[in-house]
């Protein structure tokens, strides 16, 4: 389903990460980073609520703010029953929104967001995402053993808050549509291999979204998928021609591959994953060119698995989804 | 956050439920029911899906639709990343978005649902939720010992699965408006008294709700909470009248009192609970005296715990939140 905006503008956004993400080339670019993995909290899931509450409490500030001005909070993050976000609300006191689509958690936000903002029901809606390496470790794949290898498709979970403003009033970058994705199954039961799980629903996403609005490659600067990681990057371009005849042509990135400098840090593999990953790199790197006019339109493509655990004992195919969100720059 | 809709209406319901609902006082008003726990299906968290999809196929069989007549499928429940859902909009194949509230799912899918109607930017929402008793014990209660006993004011998940199909053409039945429910934090911990946990976001949410549209209890026929149980409900009868002034008199029921006989099922201790438990009664029981006018306006809480188990083990309060539902006889 693709839906045009003709009101919907980013007021402000706030990146807050890990040690392992300030190690990346878009280092400087975060507003806030921390040394370790706790950040002081007691607890790992404690530790993931404090990166989304600090990266609220910095939208808020940098917008000029206050907590009274959101008139909805929408949030969601890999944790069971979306617990980082559900304990970020308490401390956010505002009318709430649990959301989940796993990876593609952001852009499911920004377009229910942009949504409540375009029908005028309401004029500030704050839109956050989080993930922490160590709690997805915990949660998905325990027990993680010490030194146990993984193959080199994994995935490396982001370790991070993030959160933007929406807003009616008139900014540099607008929310100019979106499109929203269908689960799809390619029989894939490898959850150390969620590149090739979710490159076909970026793909189907992807050409969705271009035909819905009867555009081509070349109406977008660039087209931005989430979290495939170089192995799934290579896989969309492929499936994508074969399936769509779409060429990504030079107009292509994932967010995955740019968060890290996968040559230097090899511990995060084929590159970085979870709902806050692709929000890190949209929201530190490309809102800032999408402002300066250096991206005129970027077509932003978050991807996520929807499985658990369980599901993968029991030998059910991984299932994965993408939804779209097309930036403007108002310059 | 309070809306008023001029344009949502109930096109059509459907309720399948397992054995133990099948014997409540609801019983006959169910569309289906099985007589076991797996309906044909290899695992619990399968036969989940069944309970959704099978409410699905019922709901457009009744609403005489297709599934491509679907613009949009918004579903949660309490599986973790609510793969119950996930899998089943594998199934619909139709753009999908998750969401997660608890057991105050339904009521976040029905106002999103009714947001994307009024706004013009979808004409048929399809809002569904699940539960599975087996499958909420396996998860969150693991391990579930035989013979166990637990206190009375333990709730008993219901099993089922309930869809509402949402439209703009003129039905019986119309959502007039929506109140988004904010996080409580009352310094609670026990996971076996949800009632006591729920029963101040319902209040909250009832009090918002009345003073944003500056009406009283008067002004509806009944006000239903989703699953707060005996000892929940009368937790909020003392609450809301001590905090809010609010008395709810003749016209307050939950249906977690609602969909089992309490007397005669002694297994299901104060009551029923899950997301698919307000659901059920006001599907099966609600939505048919609104659409005889036995009924004018009914305001629709749904309840939710905003925790997990690990969240429980790190002893953290249980947290709670409550969306309402304004629905109308349009007769």
């Amino acid at each position: 389903m693709t839906t045009k905006y003709k009101n919907v503008y980013i007021n402000d956004v706030a990146t807050v990460v890990g040690p392992y993400e300030y190690k990346g080339p878009l280092s400087k670019r975060f507003d806030k980073h921390y040394e370790d993995m706790y950040f002081g909290c007691d607890s790992l899931e404690c530790a993931e609520v404090k990166l989304m509450s600090d990266s609220i409490d910095l939208v808020l500030k940098k917008a000029k703010q206050e907590k009274s001005d959101v008139d909805l909070f929408i949030a969601g993050d890999l944790q069971n029953q979306i617990t980082a976000s559900c304990y970020t609300a308490l401390k956010l006191e505002r009318p709430f929104l649990g959301i989940y689509s796993a990876c593609a958690t952001n852009t499911e936000g920004l377009l229910l967001g942009a949504n409540f903002i375009e029908s005028k029901m309401a004029d500030n809606v704050l839109v956050s995402v989080s993930s922490h390496n160590m709690v997805s470790e915990k949660q998905f794949r325990n027990p993680t053993e010490y030194g146990g290898p993984k193959p080199g498709t994994a995935t490396f979970t982001a370790t991070g808050g993030a959160s933007c403003l929406l807003t009616n009033k008139k900014g540099k970058v607008k929310i100019e549509s979106s499109t929203i994705g269908i689960p799809i199954d390619m029989a894939q039961t490898d959850p150390l291999h969620m590149g090739s799980v979710m490159a076909p629903a970026a793909a189907y996403t992807i050409n969705k979204h271009l035909s819905d609005l009867d555009r081509t490659v070349d109406d977008y600067d660039l087209i931005l998928t989430g979290d495939l990681g170089i192995f799934g990057k290579e896989i969309l371009r492929d499936y994508i021609k074969s399936e769509y005849s779409i060429d990504l042509k030079d107009k292509y990135n994932d967010c995955g591959v740019m968060l890290y400098d996968l040559k230097k840090q090899k511990e995060v593999q084929a590159g970085g994953s979870g709902p806050v990953c692709s929000a890190l790199v949209v929201y530190s790197d490309i809102i800032k060119k999408l402002e300066e006019g250096q991206l005129k339109r970027v077509l932003y493509v978050a991807t996520g698995a929807l499985f658990n655990p369980t599901m993968v004992f029991q030998k059910e195919n991984i299932l994965s989804i993408a939804h779209a969100i097309s930036l403007e720059s108002v310059l």
